[in-house]
């Protein structure tokens, strides 16, 4: 039988009620942009998420957790996924060397909340967010969030960082810097020789080893997804509206073709789901849903 | 200074001998299809090749080859590319340890042809082909071709397997079974746990350790251009005045998704290319021209 702490079901309960708010306040764009006119496939009337539960078999060969992937094809939104999952069980012995902790016991627990939206309008940037609770023989928190517009706007990139700099100067004083560059790193796409958006944040292993490390990791990365909520759909309210040329919907979609090479070549969440088994549809949701190379 | 030997020289040769055939044959193609319907962003005229050449650095900073991009735009090839390079260099001694005969000594030759044709029509299947010859302390042949239609049509995978099937047995009574079989194994989606497409031949490591053998899997890796040049406008020919619908285009563009996964997450060639400096542009002319995932 598996039993889950308070840790994890306090990050847990997080992640899921962010899910929700995130995915309201994205209905609310929709219902706000209903009058717009929209892509000649998209539905008439505003979208609105369709969520699927999937499970997931351990490697092991034991029940291993699952989530729920939240999905809206809309007017403003063109396809966004918002997925939540608790999964566990033991790491094949392979990735298990990689991972903190987990070479001297296969076990492990990851709970977390990934979204990435790709806009209709080519003048609102994509976006990308995820936050996630991991538990091995030590435990820590990650996530980020990164800004990925085809037509990049001065006061968009600067807005979005402003935001999760604030949030960044809440928690401690090198977490802007840090955690900025980071995200310029991780998000480089070497054969393109550039970043694959304009920036945000990146943190990854901030360790969980007492209460108080608990308690001051949580309150960031729940701060990182309260600024996202408050940030991102700002920038959509503000753009959605603009009037945008065949040429503007070129420059999105090859845009977007560079943004599932990165997902797909070197994105470690992708390549080692889709490696080891996991669930498809889910970790796949956030390639574009349409993109040209031509 | 580099210099080529005969073996090189003659390889080298006929796949540059073989591309301008393709090029000619597929360009007459897009002459007799001149009066179809195209896609609306078409050209008004039947698409020509634009030859692109490129140079390359090797690893050690030395000049190391290059080669000739080829890409055709037009009515009936949506996007076509049939690339020839001629490259050698050092090996980085991290991929050398892969290559047989390359731990020795890092020094390497390879030359060869790859071909991928997006066709517009989805009726029409898209294809895959690629030869080449290497020369490390060991010298080998490789290549293969396999079929990609997003409507598979089984007089079509019929017509192509007899045609790679009566090449194969001209050269050796297990080539068929042997190489065929690789195929289906090389272009396996894991992930989707399905074939990229319906089949064809794969073969690698044709070793070259005299004369003999040069001769044997040299006329064997003509034969099988040869074979992809008949076979492979025949199918063209009897499918590209066939009408289709919106939602055929529909599933041509998804089932171009699962190519661009395959290619980005698998395809050893691809990845190696865009994670060692090799030529993007020349590297992921395979991707296609518009993809969807919705």
């Amino acid at each position: 039988m598996t039993t889950f702490d308070a840790q994890q079901l306090a990050a847990e309960s997080w992640f899921q009620s962010l899910r929700t708010r995130i995915c309201a306040a994205f209905e609310t764009l929709e219902d706000e942009g209903a009058h717009l006119p929209a892509l000649p496939n998209a539905p008439d009337a505003p979208g609105r998420f369709v969520y699927t539960p999937w499970d997931r078999t351990d490697h092991s060969g034991a029940p291993g957790g699952g989530g729920r992937m939240g999905v809206m094809k809309g007017r403003i939104f063109e396809k966004v996924g918002v997925n939540t999952s608790t999964v566990f069980g033991e790491f094949n012995p392979e990735f298990a060397k990689g991972i903190p902790g987990a070479a001297e016991d296969p076990r492990f627990f990851a709970t977390g909340i990934s979204l990435v939206a790709h806009m209709a309008n080519p003048q609102v940037p994509a976006v990308h967010m995820n936050t996630r609770f991991l538990v091995t023989t030590k435990r820590w928190f990650g996530g980020g969030a990164d800004l990925n517009p085809a037509l990049p706007r001065d006061d968009d990139t600067a807005a979005f960082k402003a935001a999760f700099k604030a949030s960044c100067d809440r928690h401690g004083p090198e977490h802007w810097d840090r955690y900025s560059k980071w995200c310029d790193e991780y998000f480089f796409v070497p054969h393109r020789n550039r970043m694959r958006g304009v920036g945000g944040i990146f943190y990854d292993w901030l360790n969980v080893e007492s209460d108080a490390d608990f308690d001051a990791n949580f309150a960031f990365t729940r701060d990182v997804g309260e600024t996202f909520l408050a940030a991102f759909p700002a920038i959509v309210r503000a753009r959605m509206g603009l009037p945008w040329t065949a040429e503007d919907r070129l420059a999105l979609l090859r845009y977007r073709g560079l943004y599932a090479e990165y997902n797909l070549v070197y994105d470690r969440g992708t390549t080692f789901g889709l490696k080891t088994g996991g669930n498809v549809d889910a970790i796949l949701m956030s390639l574009p849903p349409e993109a040209r190379w031509d």
